[in-house]
Formats: structure tokens, C-alpha cells, sequence
């Protein structure tokens, strides 16, 4: 059974996605801890992140770096925060998260978002990392 | 004024070394979330980790890698984890923190450790690493 990240990445569920290459897909977390908390996923299912390949983990950060600048615009935030936990989806997967002190970095806070803000954000994800 | 962490690069300021190379320096932390808790830093100074250099970008999870490894044989943690958050010393850095759940990532739960306690879980660290 694919992980539900690799039905994401297939198309077989919705997410709102912001960016994607060969390699890594990019989409919004549905219960983000701040506004524009965005998951990043290596396309080849692996589950513990240090198991990925030396050229995905090489390339990760390269990915992330221009979203975290389009997550930084977007939401006025500090800094952009990031976090690989793994233990809910055995997929590996890097949390981005828009954080302005310690206390935005809590996963208790996530909070399920409607589809419509969903949709907006990615839009303005987007295009900030198209601008 | 050099962070704390250039500081401990120099060996102006100690601390319980676990790993180098040219590009970065891992230490424990003295003040683990939970025992093993390290930390990776750019020996080159910068803030905010996503303005690091791509190669240092690209070399840090195959630096962490490694060590991530050791600490898991070391704590028979389930995973380790990682966080990137800034919100404390300007010299961007990579938290590795052995985790069995979630709950274990809660920074709320630093606890300083005694120096002897941080040498013998370097000793077994440096250990596993050479092994």
C-alpha cells in the first residue's frame, strides 16, 4: 500500500502543491501549526528520512531554500523553521514551518485548514516563488 | 563579536566535540532536549540557516547522516530527529535530537546536563561513530 504522501505525489488524493521537480513534491500541510506550513517529500517512498539516498539528501535543502524565501515574503514570518520528525506518515518528509519565536514551532497548535485558505495560500505561495 | 559557537569552533569556550571536518562542527548540547541532543553548525559564520551556501546546504544531512546513525545506536532511540529554528543563538545550526515519539521533541524539556554526563555520552558517540 503506497503512503498516503505517494497518493499525493501519484495525484490519487488532492493537496494543494507549490512547487515539485523530479525529485521532491512540495505541498501544504492540512493541519498547519502556523499559516503556510508547507510539507516537503521525496518522491521515492522512503520512510526514515536518514535512509534517503545521499543525492536526495544533498539536494533537499536546495529545494527548500527558494520556498522557505516565498514563505518568508508570504507570511511576514521571522524565520522559516524546519523539522523532520516522522512519526506520523512513514514517509520522510521536512516540515517548513513560518515561525516569529520558539513557541510557533509547536505541534500541538496545528489546526485543521478549510480547503478555500488552503487554496489561497498555495496561490500566493506560488507566486511568490515565481516573482 | 564571535557567536558562542564560532567561540567553541576556536576552542575558545569548550565543549564535548563528536564530529569535524572543514565545513562543519557537531557537539552536544548542553542542555539536551534528550540525552545525545547535538549540534551541527557551519564553521562559517551566518545567521539564518537558509543564507548557508548551497554547498554547505548540499553537505550537511551527508555530515549528519552519520552521526544521526550513532545516536540511534547509542540511545536505542527510535529515530532521530532534526529541527532547524534559529530563534536563539545567531550561528545557524542543526538540532539532532533522538526521539522515540513526538513528545520527545519538546525543547521545553532542555535539562541542563552535567559535564561528566556529556563526556561519556560524547565518549560513546565518538565510539559508535569509529566503529
Amino acid at each position: 500500500m503506497p503512503s498516503i504522501f505517494s497518493q499525493i505525489i501519484a495525484g490519487e488524493l488532492p493537496s494543494v502543491k507549490v512547487r515539485e521537480n523530479d525529485e521532491f513534491l512540495a505541498f501544504l500541510d492540512i493541519r498547519p501549526v502556523t499559516p503556510g506550513h508547507t510539507l516537503i517529500v521525496p518522491k521515492k517512498e522512503v520512510d526514515y528520512f536518514f535512509d534517503m539516498e545521499d543525492p536526495l539528501l544533498e539536494h533537499i535543502w536546495l529545494f527548500a531554500k527558494p520556498l522557505a524565501q516565498a514563505l518568508k515574503r508570504v507570511t511576514g514570518c521571522e524565520r522559516v523553521a524546519a523539522v523532520v520528525a516522522g512519526f506520523d506518515v512513514p514517509h520522510a518528509h521536512l516540515h517548513l514551518i513560518p515561525a516569529s519565536d520558539m513557541s510557533d514551532l509547536n505541534f500541538a497548535h496545528a489546526t485543521p485548514s478549510t480547503p478555500a485558505e488552503l487554496a489561497e495560500m498555495g496561490e500566493r505561495i506560488r507566486q511568490a516563488l515565481s516573482a
